[in-house]
């Protein structure tokens, strides 16, 4: 997933699980993201590196853990055809992307704190 | 990571990341606290279905990872020798514990949301 390849410092990787066939993580989230931004799940998925196959057994996976599609597409599955967020997939990126900030206002001052320790030691070193 | 297969609902992975050496997520915080339950890196290992030598590469990149010792061994590195936290393991491993706590609590609401929206959609179809 792309989500576990960011650099920056402070929240790398948030999972959520919902149930025992859904959860959310960044990997699923940017690729949601980048089907609303592109249109297209091959555009989306490519973005992140990932084959249209795998991009497309994602997006299967996603629709069929929520149980209704959160990703439709406007040629009815047509392989290359344009893609949408439903309304379901809207709420979900968006609460996860709530989420994920919520997370980083929660852990910011233990982060900090360590991170000092951290800087520290490697002054020392 | 026995973190990633934990079955509640909720939060199931967090991973902070303090500089590119450097991260700590469940399986990880999981290996540190059974060191403080069993003393022993073999046994807390094995509590994750860890090879021994698997455990003590964990702990080796812990260490490394960090700069100085965050687990220590009391017979200077003896294969199956007691093993325990230095300050700043236990400094690392109650602050993580602190971040998945405010991270659940920070999660709560939009988690909550979520759900309610799945068991709807189950209840539906």
């Amino acid at each position: 997933m792309a989500g576990s390849y960011k650099t920056e410092n402070g929240l790398a990787h948030l999972r959520v699980k919902y149930s025992d066939r859904f959860y959310m993580g960044p990997g699923r989230a940017d690729l949601l993201q980048g089907i609303v931004e592109t249109g297209s799940i091959a555009a989306s998925g490519k973005r992140m590196g990932m084959s249209y196959k795998r991009a497309w057994s994602l997006v299967q996976a996603l629709n069929d853990g929520w149980g209704q599609p959160l990703v439709e597409t406007s040629r009815g599955g047509a392989a290359q055809g344009g893609a949408s967020l439903t309304a379901d997939g809207q709420t979900v990126l968006r609460s996860y992307r709530a989420m994920q900030e919520a997370t980083r206002g929660a852990i910011a001052e233990e982060f900090e704190a360590v991170t000092r320790r951290l800087v520290d030691i490697s002054k020392a070193t």
